[in-house]
């Protein structure tokens, strides 16, 4: 076997064997009786140590030396490997183990004390998590940044300081224009029924195929947290239902879709290959975004949204689509990220970005998360948080060990804005598709510009490449200003 | 690290994934999307050639040669872990992928076939499985016998002789048995009511529960097949549902409610090593076995369940306990196995074994197995076979790959009786607590005698231990002549 086909095959085998680690946990958040939570995360850890054992096989070292590329995806396929490779053996296996029952141990502490509101119970366990990714983190970064090295796994190329500087260009224009709105006279109606769990769930599987989810190689369950999970023909989604307001389950699950759809739709060749699933937090998180704000919550899909909720739930208020409209799209100051609007939304994540850096860089202790937590959200969202799981135990990331992920939600806004400007450029029948629940220009628009890559072409890459233009939080905030002016007249 | 730390860590891990592995052969039949199987089963292959490889890992030997044990459960545990190490050697890491892949394509091949009832289309794909393993029992079998060789995994120290002299001294009783049956003028009736879905899932939940089955460690779903699956603080059990026959849900359930008690039992002390499992599939049958028939379809109990069956579905007939404790064992020649009543299914496997034996010997070839199964049908069961899904197409197992497992069934009824009989002698209660649906006592004394030693005791000295006298079929067939000739009058 020559050196490329070898280190190929060693590959698929790895990932494959990560599609199995993602089975345990969707399983883990989906399935597994509670009972199990200590057992499965010593079965995750010894999964970890075999992936953490062949990312770092000194053969890889080898074959990369000698291999022959034959095609650019060649060249993608072994750069990203080499990258792999490189990272790995910065961080001894002990750690590897330790960081992955650590972070499925934290879930299950992380979900007992939200439920008891319990901030104390949790903070041992998170100090552990942070020492330890400090220590992963400093292996990583040679020197460099900590937290830059984390968002590597996120984001690649990306760094905190561009980030930070990109936030404070988007901060003032957000900000302004959650002013405006808050000082509107509009103010559109709630919808106010009681919306029946299972008729919430058969019209979300009847949207994710709208939106061309394929339940032939996925699936749909609920779970405290919406997510999805897998890549190639295996892709699940999990979504939740409040029988109080159905867009919680309806967009939960059109952002999910729009994640599933990228690992759905990438190229049949790189099935099962290091280029088989998407290339970045941020790319990711701009085909969730992109199918639930610009296409999900835009004007002519809410029309076909209405009618088909009047459908499955009778008559409700309000009844006239353009009210429906504004409904979706509401503007609340609110304590939870997953619920917020797109105009809080960006705002929430530039507090657990600086939070989170501070305690990866060490200016900021475990013990006084909870206070600098209370105490930024009350100066950026002027509301004082009432109780743990409307503040520090809101998300499941950080109990999971995920630091510098938080930012790339935000960043795939920003992708989400670039490549929109681009898609209404080359759809001109978009809004009277929507209106009539066709989706399929639109997602095939993104499958062709977006998905099918997978990772073969860089974040930036492919996203400059779909848009036709340089990555620019521009477009995003002229679109909020545009969509959220008219609806609020202001 | 000492050398038994460093071979007992080694063995935590390997168990570990094992457990995966588990799991993902649940999802496989529960959960997981139609077209992800070609997907799972390189997921399979993958993980499989990772547990090959850990199996022959060459620091075992070392390992081995130094370990110094320090109590009797160090001993049993180097002693597997050594047969475990021997046999793993013999066989090269491509075939154990290669099978692992083709079991996990089998059965998806296997469950088209059977709903199509179309025997060719299988044939390929079980001419395949059976050439591989052919192979890997004349690596295993180093010029002995290759069906012994096989089924030294499933029921180790057991040969293929010595089943078919067992079989040879039952089957003349089984016969005349029947026999007997066939010709008694009694003949008990069957239920006539329809059993909704929803409750008959609602009833076996309750029936688990009455058994003692877990559920903070354990979950039921439904699937084409019941089975359970994994061990320690997660181990799941499958049913299925017809709705003419509540007794297919019920006793499935029961049945793998005593194969899960085995898993869930063992004691906390061999959790995720090498004795945190049954010890062989003969034992395992013996759990499921007993809880099933000697105690499910026990006078006593059926007297409960037919209360606790009419609180749940309402007045049916027979509404006469003792018409309905007939109605429960029923004697009828049928084509399916899992639907055989006790005096029946010994001459199912009896078949499968012959077959068996003789396509992994040689002397039989895939192309003529069809031809066979019906003509050795017909002639014990004095029945044509109608169709393959009632014929050759109905068990999973070879399609799995699993050659030598079918006799560990009948000898897991040989050890129900050997136990039963204890059992008896001990709980002189014993009937009047079932009759309250109180099976604690009975379920107590399998977890002290048998479950709770895991793998740390050979198959025959744990049933001789628990049973106090040498194992034979005897005890089977008496409580068999006694019970069905009281039922029958014959």
């Amino acid at each position: 076997m020559t050196a490329i086909n070898a280190l190929f095959a060693h590959d698929s085998t790895t990932t494959a064997l990560g599609q199995i680690m993602g089975r345990l946990h969707w399983d883990q958040e989906t399935m597994m009786p509670a009972g199990a939570a200590d057992q499965r995360a010593e079965e995750i850890a010894a999964l970890e140590t075999v992936l953490h054992a062949r990312r770092q096989d000194a053969r890889i070292g080898d074959w990369l030396a000698a291999a022959e590329p034959e095609s650019d995806a060649d060249k993608a396929r072994l750069a990203l490997l080499r990258r792999d490779f490189e990272r790995a053996l910065r961080i001894p296996g002990d750690l590897a183990a330790e960081l992955a029952r650590l972070s499925s141990r934290g879930q299950g502490v992380w979900v007992a004390a939200r439920k008891a509101e319990d901030v104390a119970a949790f903070l041992p366990t998170l100090q552990e998590i942070v020492a330890r990714k400090r220590e992963a983190a400093a292996a990583l970064a040679d020197g460099g940044d900590l937290y830059d090295a984390l968002v590597e796994d996120y984001e690649p190329g990306l760094t905190g300081d561009e980030i930070a500087a990109m936030f404070d260009r988007m901060r003032p224009r957000l900000v302004a224009l959650r002013e405006r709105i808050m000082g509107a006279e509009t103010v559109p109606a709630a919808l106010s029924a009681h919306f029946p769990r299972e008729k919430q769930l058969a019209l979300s599987e009847k949207v994710a195929r709208v939106f061309g989810y394929d339940f032939g190689t996925g699936r749909i369950d609920l779970a405290v947290r919406p997510f999805s999970s897998g890549s190639g023909a295996d892709v699940r989604i999990t979504t939740r239902v409040d029988e109080a307001d159905p867009f919680n389950c309806l967009y939960s699950t059109i952002h999910e879709v729009g994640h599933a759809a990228y690992e759905q739709q990438v190229s049949d060749a790189y099935r099962l290959t290091r280029l088989g699933q998407g290339v970045s937090m941020g790319v990711h998180e701009s085909q969730s975004r992109i199918f639930e704000n610009q296409l999900g919550r835009s004007e002519a899909f809410c029309h076909w949204l209405h009618g088909a909720m009047a459908d499955t739930f009778g008559a409700f208020e309000p009844g006239d689509a353009a009210a429906f409209y504004a409904s979706v799209n509401r503007v609340r100051t609110g304590y939870i990220r997953t619920e917020a609007d797109e105009v809080h939304y960006n705002l929430h994540i530039m507090l657990r970005f600086d939070l989170e850096r501070a305690l990866i860089r060490g200016a900021l202790e475990v013990a006084d998360l909870e206070a600098a937590w209370n105490e930024r959200f009350e100066a950026d969202f002027g509301l004082a948080v009432d109780k743990p799981s409307n503040g520090v135990l809101q998300d499941v990331h950080w109990s999971a060990g995920l630091f510098g992920y938080f930012p790339t939600y935000a960043l795939g806004n920003v992708y989400a804005g670039c490549l929109h400007a681009a898609l209404r450029a080359d759809l001109t029948e978009l809004d009277a598709q929507m209106a009539r629940g066709e989706m399929g220009a639109a997602t095939g628009w993104l499958a062709e510009k977006v998905q099918q890559h997978g990772s073969a072409l860089e974040p930036r890459v492919v996203i400059e490449g779909a848009s036709g233009s340089a990555v620019s939080e521009a477009p995003l905030l002229d679109y909020l200003d545009a969509k959220f002016g008219a609806l609020y007249r202001v």
